[in-house]
């Protein structure tokens, strides 16, 4: 699929209601009053995966994510990708809406994905191979072993960065959050080069989902894997965060809070270097910190 | 099921590792270090559910979780009782580990559930019903009434709190997180009455587990609907939070982050008082503030 080839109308606007104007009473050490503020919109998204040649709707999965809308296209093509389910675009025949715009509020809900006919999707089959393993059941290293299995894409060392460049980042993102300035109510993926500059930044009331839409990106623009840039998240980090990273090729990840302990281990095996606690004068570094010098 | 009738050695032990000491390297104004801290503990739970008489294994439903280790069958029981399975403890007939404990963890991370033989669970057709209606297809609004649909427990306007009241809350629950302060790392929900005392805290680093447990324990307790309470929620609000806190008959939430527009319209929708940005000198409340006074 080229992004040509994507079904015209779908999604990807800007003019898609992100946030919403809503009134409220605020209450502060004057007192209460009336006043208004921006919230983030979050809404219901059904993603329909087909293989192409099948007819029965037997074959296809269907799962609902709530999202804040807008680069919808990018969040299924993310979550494809970091499932290892489609590796690059040609793996994808159409993405389509199986449905017209909601009448009220304008937004495309559903989508439907065709695979290409050798693509299989089996989601309770993934499922059940997610976390279990001959050797140890179900648990957390089977997870990883699992993630493993998927082939993540191989890192290559190629990005070095100072304490300092990573403590600016806090700043430049919120500079950068045209959303999170309004509502506060959203969580960033961003990417950075080893200059510092910010190539990509996605946003959405899920942190899943802001990565997925990051990784769609750089999938449609042809830029995975994304070997030499550092993802910054807003928010912790999760084994689920880590494993998008590991599968994107990703080598450093820098989060404003706590790591958990399989983010953690995901980071280790996949020679990621994980930062955490990212603040202006300080941070915590879990694994691999060979990619940061001290001065 | 009481409580004695769950299966003995069945989790909620508090001996459970609910967290890990790591290595690290700290880097600061004063350079970089070797150090160590505790994080939480990310662990995959796989629940399969049935129903009493039953043989065959595709009746059955799995599902996966990452939790934190610990209160597993409140887990459960929350997110069976917020989902509108069950409706209290008899309409369940055991909760069994399907596997010995992981031989290198000592977890327990799978488990059955085997429900009543009058209760059906149907996830796929659930998740259908979840955000279709007939009006407008998929949508927030098709999310709501799905939910009403669940015959949410029944507000009773028994709590009403002053603007103090809710501004001291941040603090007390911090003293009262034994997990977070070492860690950073979970998120916590917590239940407070009309005079400020703590009933019930637990905490996990998925926020929707964390309010699951503690709706279990209160199941457990007889304890449910919770009238006369107020939620208290350490992240940002959404849908899914709101739902269970609707399912609860919680009629006063207060977040310390962001709502999102979807968890606004829950509230208004089921008579909740939803109070978010909640900090010591001030707080947004957007819907039904006549549960609170401003002196």
């Amino acid at each position: 699929m080229s992004s040509d080839r994507v079904v015209p109308g779908f999604i990807a606007r800007d003019s898609q209601a992100q946030h919403r104007r809503i009134d409220l009473v605020r209450i502060s050490t004057d007192g209460s009053a009336a006043s208004t503020d921006d919230v983030s919109v979050e809404e219901p998204l059904e993603i329909t995966i087909t293989s192409q040649g099948l007819s029965s709707e037997k074959e296809s999965s269907s799962s609902i994510t709530m999202r804040t809308p807008g680069n919808d296209d990018e969040l299924i093509l993310g979550f494809l990708y970091s499932e290892g389910i489609v590796r690059n675009l040609n793996d994808i025949v159409s993405i389509e809406h199986s449905t017209p715009a909601n009448s009220e509020t304008g937004l495309h809900n559903t989508a439907r994905v065709t695979l290409a006919s050798e693509i299989t999707f089996k989601r309770q089959e993934m499922e059940r191979q997610f976390t279990r393993s001959s050797s140890c059941g179900v648990c957390g290293r089977a997870s990883l072993q699992t993630l493993l299995a998927l082939q993540p894409a191989t890192t290559t060392d190629a990005i070095r960065v100072s304490a300092g460049f990573l403590q600016n980042l806090p700043d430049k993102v919120a500079k950068l959050q045209k959303e999170f300035g309004r509502t506060g109510g959203l969580h960033a993926a961003a990417l950075f080069d080893a200059e510092g500059q910010c190539g990509l930044l996605r946003e959405d009331v899920g942190r899943h989902n802001a990565l997925d839409k990051l990784l769609g990106a750089s999938l449609k623009a042809d830029g995975l894997p994304l070997g030499g840039n550092l993802l910054f998240l807003s928010g912790r980090s999760s084994f689920e965060l880590l494993q998008k990273a590991a599968m994107a090729g990703i080598e450093l990840v820098a989060s404003v809070g706590a790591p958990s302990s399989l983010a953690i281990e995901v980071a280790e095996a996949c020679n990621i270097t994980l930062i955490g606690f990212l603040k202006q004068d300080s941070c915590n570094v879990y694994t691999h910190p060979h990619r940061i010098s001290t001065r």
